[in-house]
């Protein structure tokens, strides 16, 4: 098979790679349905995240079943399942504590962008849609709750978003906008999305925005402050992982409130002090999508979230290195790619 | 009247000073029962935080009411007060979110190592003990509420105690002592103190300690994950402030556990990538003490906890260096000063 390499900044390419096999007698082999380029993927594409040599990347998918190794119980050969990006037995303490992207068996997802995948720790990894394959205009928003959706979510499960509550979403990309969706389904009466982007603010209003800030940095936090009556926000979900849209996310909240991060921190610092006297709760790190994957899944199936609407390209594998090139000039949210 | 003067380090005096009076309506004037000396008054006793010229010293405070100005309301005068480190209105949205040492009109207190002592905002500051003054045997409890058992419960309350859970206390200064009772009452069942000092210890175990370790650093860490299989502690409550003993509160917590902090930091750095990975709950900052007032002053009238204990030196106001002094060489845990 050919699968997605990266080879250095700028430099995809798909190329011949070996058909992946089981290795280990809990793994699964997938064909995949999709998969996707992740906001993530760009650090390394940008040339700012190091990579060690040629790297295989991917790790977003759903797909069926191939075929399953010995130890194998609940996943079974015809399946549709999609999994987390990051592996899990499910089973740990980790796990049972609902952190299972601290599985004790954790693996991150590496090699999705390629027609077919090994997934480790496959009954704890991979959950089956119920009801059979689904229909393939799902396609996409299954693929979603791989890492993007799940990763939303997270968000405003660690900024604790409740029924009623005030929202700011700090960052625009695929995960901010499913952010906004996800404190919409909590319940939250006010999301106010940071964007200066004209699709992203019309996809954030359509996924329940209220409001859109345009601001950064300090103006974007005198912004909040100015539309939340001096107060700050109840929930701040930070989305991108820079100093300034953490600080940003941290200056938006009320005394008391909460900031849930999900953008992988590059070069992010805290000073002790400064934290202190804010009176947030800090909490966020790798969503364990594993934990949302079968509410999730279920909202899809019964219609209640598009999520697949933050891939505004769609494009056939052979041609992942133009959906690296058009989410790495901002022509596109995000690329979903068809083997 | 004469009050405490921090001069420089180690250069504390006992000094003629104006007898505090009524400036705002919304003040009241108390003649003090107790005042007492606070690990955080070490900080710049110990040159370790710069000081702006001759400091008057003292938040720890209760007593009776001598006079009120005519915007107070609920606060008269013969009533006997405890009253918060952080003055509050009890009214605004950062109060009412239970966040009042964040509140608008906050003021940290100062100058309370003296016979008589000024309070802003009495009404939404000072709460009265109910049924009339206490008998004196009950002032070093309630004087403990003012800020070292309230910080303690807080640390608690932001680590998130919960009946069953496994707690780690980092610190084992009055507060770390007074977290020990706080994760108690609020019902944990195993509470590991981080103590190398006897008499630290043995009060830890009065207070529900049920384990103690005595390593610090990564070896405190590694004996943490040992003594949990691995896992780490629930809720880890950090009372120092340092590098060294946030790192280890971080590293004591399991992943998706929560570390609450109150030791003011000094030099306290977090690396976004670091937090991210660890998974952790952060969340702390000066202690509300005036949400947590009316409980724990019931606690201590109804006999159900004793923080007063972690007074085990009493001296007359007027020996308040020699208070400082035992402090600081560790001869005490916590000094009273009786007018």
């Amino acid at each position: 098979m050919k699968g997605t390499v990266l080879y250095g900044p700028g430099d995809i390419r798909f190329e011949d790679r070996e058909t992946p096999k089981i290795i280990e007698p809990t793994d699964a082999i997938l064909r995949l349905a999709a998969t996707c380029v992740c906001g993530s993927d760009l650090w390394p594409y940008r040339g700012l995240q190091p990579i060690d040599g040629p790297t295989p990347m991917g790790h977003e998918y759903c797909g069926f079943v191939e075929e399953v190794g010995t130890a194998v119980k609940s996943i079974k050969p015809g399946q549709f399942v999609v999994g987390s990006f990051a592996t899990s037995d499910n089973s740990c303490p980790h796990c049972q504590y609902g952190y299972q992207s601290s599985c004790i068996h954790r693996e991150f997802m590496l090699r999705a962008q390629a027609p077919f995948l090994r997934v480790p720790q496959a009954d704890g990894t991979l959950v089956p849609t119920p009801g059979g394959p689904p229909s393939d205009d799902l396609v996409p928003n299954l693929l979603a709750c791989s890492d993007v959706l799940g990763t939303g979510w997270f968000a405003a499960d660690a900024a604790s978003v409740k029924p009623g509550g005030t929202v700011v979403v700090v960052g625009d990309g695929a995960v901010g906008l499913l952010g906004v969706l996800s404190a919409k389904q909590m319940g939250a009466a006010r999301i106010i999305a940071m964007s200066r982007h004209d699709a992203r603010q019309k996809l954030a209003r359509e996924f329940g925005a209220t409001d859109i800030v345009a601001e950064r940095g300090d103006e974007a936090v005198a912004r909040i402050k100015d539309m939340t009556k001096g107060i700050g926000a109840d929930s701040v979900l930070e989305c991108v992982g820079t100093q300034e849209s953490m600080m940003q996310a941290i200056g938006a909240a009320s005394p008391g409130g909460y900031v849930g991060y999900v953008g992988v921190p590059h070069g992010v610092e805290f000073k002790g002090e400064q934290l202190f006297y804010r009176h947030v709760h800090l909490h966020g790190g790798p969503a364990p999508v594993r934990r949302f994957l079968p509410k999730l899944i279920d909202l899809i199936l019964n219609g209640r979230i598009n999520p697949g609407k933050v891939f505004d390209l769609t494009l056939p594998l052979d041609q992942v290195a133009e959906g690296y090139r058009a989410m790495d000039e901002r022509r596109a949210i995000k690329t979903l790619l068809r083997p």
